[in-house]
C-alpha cells in the first residue's frame, strides 16, 4: 500500500475516533447512564469502515473533510445501533463484540435497547442539523442513508437473517439478505459522500456498482473469517453462524470457492474505482485492505 | 364542542387513519413479515393525537394539509415505535396494549424490537423526503420532531422512567421525565406543524409554551386515568403504575390536587391559544377534549 495512502486512512481513522470519543461525554442529567452506554458502544474499537468510505468518497471532489465529518459519526452510530440491538438475547444473544463485552452484559438489557434507539435516533439529529447548514445535497445524502439503514434496507436484512435461522434457505435469499443487511448501508456511505461532494451522477452510478460489490465482498469475508478467523483476533466469538444454523456464503459455496469469488469481487471493485476520473488511489487501498483483512 | 370543529377532527383523525392504513400494504418480500408487524401496531387504533396536532398547527395559517400529511404519518410512527418498545418483557412488559396484544405478543420479541426499530427509521426516511420537496422549513421541523424523540427528548425520559421503577423519585425528577417522555414529543408536534405553516417566531414561542402545557396535562391526566379509568375503555392494562411501584401525579398529590392541576392546566393552554391572532378553536375543542377524555 502506498505510503501516503496509509497514513491518510490512518489520519481519517483517527479523526473519526476522536469525533466519537467526545460526542457523548457530560451529556444527560437524570438519563446521564443513556448516554454512558451509547458513549461504551461507540467507542468499543470499530473499524470505522462507513464514516471512512463516506469521507473518501467526499474526498475525490473536495478537500474540507471535516464540513461534513458529523455525516461521517452519524454513520457509524447507525452501524453501532445495529450491533447493540443484533446482540440482544432475543435476537442473536451474542456476549462479545469488538473484544469487549456487549452492551447489554454491562448496561442491561433494558438500557441497551434504549443505548440502540438512542444511537439511530441521535444519527439522524445528526443528519437533520447537518442539512439545516448545508442544504439539498445534504438532504439528499441524508436520504440515502436512512433508507439503507431502514425497514427496506438493513432492518429487512435483518430480518430476513433471524427468520433464516435453524432453515436453509436458498443462494437467491441469501444474496437478498445480506445486500441488505451489509450492502445497503456500505453502498450509501459512499454514494452518500459523494453527493456531499457534489459528484456527476455518472460518478454516483459508478461509485454505486463500486459500493454493491465492495459490500458483497466483505460479507463473503466476514462469512469466511467466522469458520477461519481468530476470536481473539475479531474481537468476537468464531463459529457462530455454524453453531446457529445459519446457511452462508460459506456453507453454500465451500471456503475455497469463497476466497475466489471475494478476489474477483475485490478485481471488480478496483475497475469501478477506475472508471473515475478523480484520484481513487486511496479508496483503492482500502478496498484491498479491508478484503485482506484477518479481522 | 362546536360542530363544524368536531367534524374537521373527525376528519382529519379519519385521513391519519386511512394514511396509517395502506402505508405497508404489500410492502417488502422475504422481508414481508416486518412490513406486517409494523403495520399492526401502526393499526392498532391509536387516538393520533401527535399527527392531529401537527396538521392543526399547520391548519392555523395554511390550508392544503395533505400537502404535510406525510410527517403526521412520521410522527405517528415515532409514537408506536416507541409504544413497541416501551412493552417489550425488558422493559415495561406489557401484553395488552390499544385493546389488543402487544406487538411481541404476536410476533415474537425478535420482529417486535425489528418492528419498533424499522418504525422510527421510516419516520425518519418520510421525513428526509418531504424536506427535499418542501425545502428549509421542513428540515427545520423534522430535525423538531427527531431532537424531541431522540436522547434528549422521549429516550432520556424513558430512561428515567426505567431507572425509577421501584424506587421513590422526587417531583423535580418526576417533572424532568414527563416533560422528556411525553411532553417533548407532543410540543414538537404543534411547533413543528406550525413551522411548517409558516408561523412567526413570535407565534412559535406561545406555540411551544401551548404544547408544554398540553404535553403536562396530559401525562397528569395518564397517571390519573390509570387509577380511575376503566381498562376495557383503555385498551390497556390499569393501575400498572401502583403494581410497578412507579412515583406518578397521582402517588405524589393525590387524585384531587391532580384533577386541580390538570384544570388550571387546561386553562393555561387555552390562554396560549387565545394570544394567536388567527382561528384557534378547532385547537381549543381539541385540549378540552383531550383533557376531558375517559380513554
Amino acid at each position: 500500500m502506498n505510503k501516503d495512502n496509509c497514513s491518510t486512512i490512518e489520519l481519517l481513522k483517527n479523526e473519526i475516533d476522536e469525533w466519537c470519543r467526545i460526542y457523548f461525554v457530560n451529556k444527560g442529567s437524570y438519563d446521564s447512564i443513556l448516554f454512558k452506554a451509547m458513549d461504551y458502544s461507540l467507542n468499543a474499537g470499530g473499524k470505522r469502515i462507513r464514516p471512512m468510505l463516506l469521507l473518501l468518497g467526499y474526498m475525490l471532489y473536495k478537500k474540507d473533510y471535516r464540513t461534513i465529518i458529523d455525516a461521517a459519526g452519524a454513520l457509524e452510530m447507525i452501524q453501532t445501533y445495529s450491533l447493540i440491538h443484533d446482540d440482544l438475547p432475543c435476537m442473536d444473544n451474542d456476549d462479545l463484540r469488538r473484544g469487549k463485552p456487549t452492551n447489554h452484559k454491562v448496561y442491561g438489557e433494558a438500557l441497551a435497547l434504549l443505548a440502540g434507539d438512542g444511537l439511530l435516533n441521535e444519527a439522524m439529529n445528526i443528519l437533520f442539523n447537518l442539512s439545516s447548514k448545508i442544504g439539498p445535497d445534504c438532504v439528499k445524502a441524508a436520504a440515502i442513508i436512512s433508507n439503507a439503514s431502514g425497514p427496506s434496507g438493513m432492518i429487512g436484512g435483518q430480518t430476513v437473517d433471524i427468520l433464516a435461522e435453524n432453515k436453509t434457505i436458498d443462494i437467491e435469499e441469501l444474496t437478498y439478505m445480506h445486500k441488505k443487511k451489509t450492502g445497503a448501508l456500505i453502498k450509501a456511505s459512499i454514494v452518500a459522500g459523494s453527493i456531499l461532494g457534489g459528484a456527476s451522477e455518472e460518478d454516483l452510478n459508478i461509485l454505486g456498482l463500486y459500493g454493491e460489490s465492495l459490500g458483497l465482498a466483505f460479507q463473503i469475508k466476514d462469512d469466511i473469517l467466522d469458520v477461519t478467523g481468530e476470536s481473539s483476533k475479531l474481537g468476537k466469538n468464531t463459529k457462530t453462524d455454524e453453531s446457529n444454523n445459519k446457511t452462508t456464503f460459506v456453507s453454500v459455496y465451500g471456503i475455497d470457492e469463497c476466497k475466489e469469488m471475494c478476489e474477483k469481487l475485490s478485481h471488480k471493485c478496483i475497475e469501478y474505482l477506475g472508471m473515475i476520473k478523480r484520484d481513487t488511489s486511496i479508496l483503492k487501498d482500502l478496498t484491498v485492505k479491508l478484503l485482506n483483512r484477518v479481522s
